[in-house]
C-alpha cells in the first residue's frame, strides 16, 4: 500500500493536443484519493490508467482557465450516470459553484449524490480539509485572475507498538492508544517503562505542494516550507523569461528558485508551453539551482516515503 | 475535391470511455465545415484526424446534454489562443449562450475573433444558415429536453456549360449567367437555342439530416424527407425497447422506421449505449427494416455523390 503516490494525467499548458493533456493529477496520500485540477479529457485519463475514478472523493480546482477544469463537469455527469452514491467534494473559486450549477440546470440534472462545493479564497493560507490522516491547505499564488495553490500535508503517524515489550510488561488494551501517541507505561507496582522502550519510530509524515499557475513570488516559498515533493508550473524557459513575466507564468529557473528557498525534498516541474518539443531542457535548466528536479511527463508516477523518492 | 464528405469524430452516448468518445462529427458539403455537437475531447479528436479546425466557421449544437456540448467550450478557448480571427457561429439552445458568457467571464477572457450566437428554437423547422451552396435548417427532436435536428442541404447546382457550343454560337459572357440557370440563348439574328444545346445536367445537390437525440417520432420522417443521408440515433437494440422509450431515446429499428417512411438514400446509425459490445448488431437489427444502412464508428468517413455513398 503506498503511502505517498502522485500520478501524472496531464501536464500540458492551455491547448490539450493529439499527445498531451491539460493538468490533472491524482494523489494517493494515505489511501485518500485527491484529483488535483481536472482539464478537458481527465476523465478518459483516468480511465485508460485504470484509475478508479469511484475513490476519488475530492477534487481541488486552482483556478477559473479551461486548462485546470474544463473536465470537472464531465466528471461530474459520469459519476451521475454511474449512479455514484457517495458524497464529492469540490474545492475551488466561488465561481466555480455558479458554472456547474448553471450546466447541471440546463440539463435537468438532479444529481444522484450529494455534491459539496467549498469556496476557496485567494488570500491567505486556509485550512480546507481535514481528517484522521491528511490535512489540505489553499495558499495564493500570482496569476492573471484568482489562483491558489494546495498543500496536502499527511499528519503524523502514531507510534508503532513493539508487541513484544506489550505483552512483557502485560499492558492492557485501554492504555495502548496512549502509548502509540507517545506516553510513557507506568507498571502496576509503579515503576515507569520509557515509551521509547515500548514503540519504534513510525515513518515520517509526508507533504506535497501544487503550485499552478503562478508568476514567480517569493513569498511562495514560505507556503511550501519543507515540503517532500513540490510541484510547480515551469511554463517558459528562460530565454522566454519576459513572456513569463508578461503572462504571469514562470520559468524552470523561478521554479528552482522557490524549490531551494523552501528547502523541498524535490521539486516537479509542468505545464509545459507547447512551444518546447524537448521537455528535458526545463529539468536542465532547473537543476543549475535545485539538484532534486524531475519533468513531468503525463502518466508519470511519483512514489514516496521518508526515505526515498522514486519515478516511474 | 469532396462535395460531401462526413466525419464520425465520436459516436457513443453519456459517459466518455478510453475507445470512446461522445458525439462530434465533421462535415464538409460543398467546402463548408460544420461541426455537428461537440462533446467532450473534440479538439482532440479534430487533431488526431489532422482535420483543419481553422475551417470550421459553424458550430450546430443539437441539445445540452453534456455529452452533446462539453468540448465546445474547450474548443473556443484553443481558437482563442491559436490567435483565430475569422467569425465562428455557433447554433444551439439559447441557454448555451448564457453558459459560454459567463466561462469566459470567469477566465477574463476577451475573444480575438468574433463570436455570433445563434439561438435555436425546439418547434418547427427553421432556417438557421444559409449561403450561396448551402441552407441550413434546425428542426425538432423528441427528447427530454429541448432538442433539434439539423438538415444541411446543398442548394442546385449552376448547369455546367459546354464549352465548345458557348464558342459556336459566340455566346457574349454577360450572358452566361443566365444560361449557367437555364435560360436558353437567343442569337442576334432571332433564333433561339434550348438549354439543353447549352449546358450539361449538374450534380444533383445533396443533403444530411442528423437527429440526436430523440424518441421515435412519426414527424422526424417529414422533416428528413428524400435526403441523401440520415444520421438517426440508435442508443439502443430492440431488447431494451422499454428503456428507450423511458429514456427518450431511439432503438435500431425505430431508427429504420423513420429512414424507411421518410425514403431516405442511406442510413447512418450511431450514439450507442456502453451496454453492448458488438455494434454491428444494430445494423443487423435495422436492416430487417431498411436495406441501406451502417452501424458509424469512430473516424469513419462517408463520401456521398449523386451516384454513390462510399463507407470509409
Amino acid at each position: 500500500m503506498a503511502q505517498f503516490e502522485l500520478t501524472i494525467l496531464g501536464c500540458g499548458s492551455a491547448t490539450p493536443t493529439a499527445n498531451q493533456n491539460p493538468t490533472a493529477q491524482l494523489l494517493n496520500m494515505a489511501e485518500r484519493f485527491f484529483l488535483i485540477d481536472c482539464g478537458e479529457g481527465t476523465q478518459r485519463q483516468l480511465r485508460r490508467h485504470k484509475l478508479r475514478m469511484g475513490k476519488i472523493n475530492h477534487i481541488f480546482i486552482s483556478h477559473l482557465h479551461g486548462d485546470h477544469y474544463f473536465g470537472l463537469i464531465g466528471l461530474i455527469s459520469t459519476y451521475h450516470l454511474m449512479n455514484r452514491k457517495n458524497a464529492l467534494h469540490i474545492y475551488g473559486p466561488p465561481a466555480l459553484e455558479e458554472i456547474l450549477n448553471l450546466q447541471m440546470r440546463c440539463s435537468n440534472t438532479e444529481l444522484g449524490f450529494p455534491l459539496h462545493f467549498h469556496a476557496t479564497q485567494a488570500d491567505g493560507k486556509n485550512l480546507i480539509f481535514e481528517d484522521r490522516r491528511v490535512e489540505v491547505y489553499s495558499f495564493p499564488l500570482r496569476h492573471s485572475i484568482a489562483t491558489t495553490g494546495f498543500l496536502f500535508n499527511e499528519k503524523p503517524h502514531d507510534r508503532n507498538l513493539i508487541s513484544d515489550k506489550i505483552r512483557e510488561f502485560k499492558i492492557p488494551i485501554y492504555a495502548l492508544n496512549h502509548i502509540k501517541q507517545g506516553a510513557d507505561y507506568t507498571t502496576e507496582d509503579g515503576r515507569v517503562v520509557p515509551n521509547e522502550v515500548l514503540t519504534h519510530n513510525p515513518p515520517k509524515p509526508l507533504s506535497y505542494a501544487f503550485c499552478s499557475d503562478t508568476a514567480f513570488a517569493q513569498r511562495t516559498a514560505d507556503f511550501v516550507q519543507g515540503v517532500d515533493l513540490l510541484y510547480h508550473e515551469s511554463t517558459f524557459l528562460e530565454e522566454d523569461k519576459t513572456r513569463a513575466k508578461n503572462t504571469r507564468h514562470s520559468t524552470a529557473i523561478q521554479a528552482a528558485k522557490v524549490a531551494k528557498a523552501a528547502e523541498v525534498r524535490h521539486l516537479l516541474l509542468g505545464h509545459y508551453s507547447v512551444r518546447y518539443d524537448d521537455k528535458a531542457l526545463f529539468a536542465i535548466e532547473a537543476s543549475s539551482i535545485f539538484k532534486n528536479v524531475t519533468a513531468a511527463s503525463e502518466s508519470m508516477r511519483i512514489i514516496a516515503s521518508a526515505d526515498e523518492i522514486t519515478i516511474h
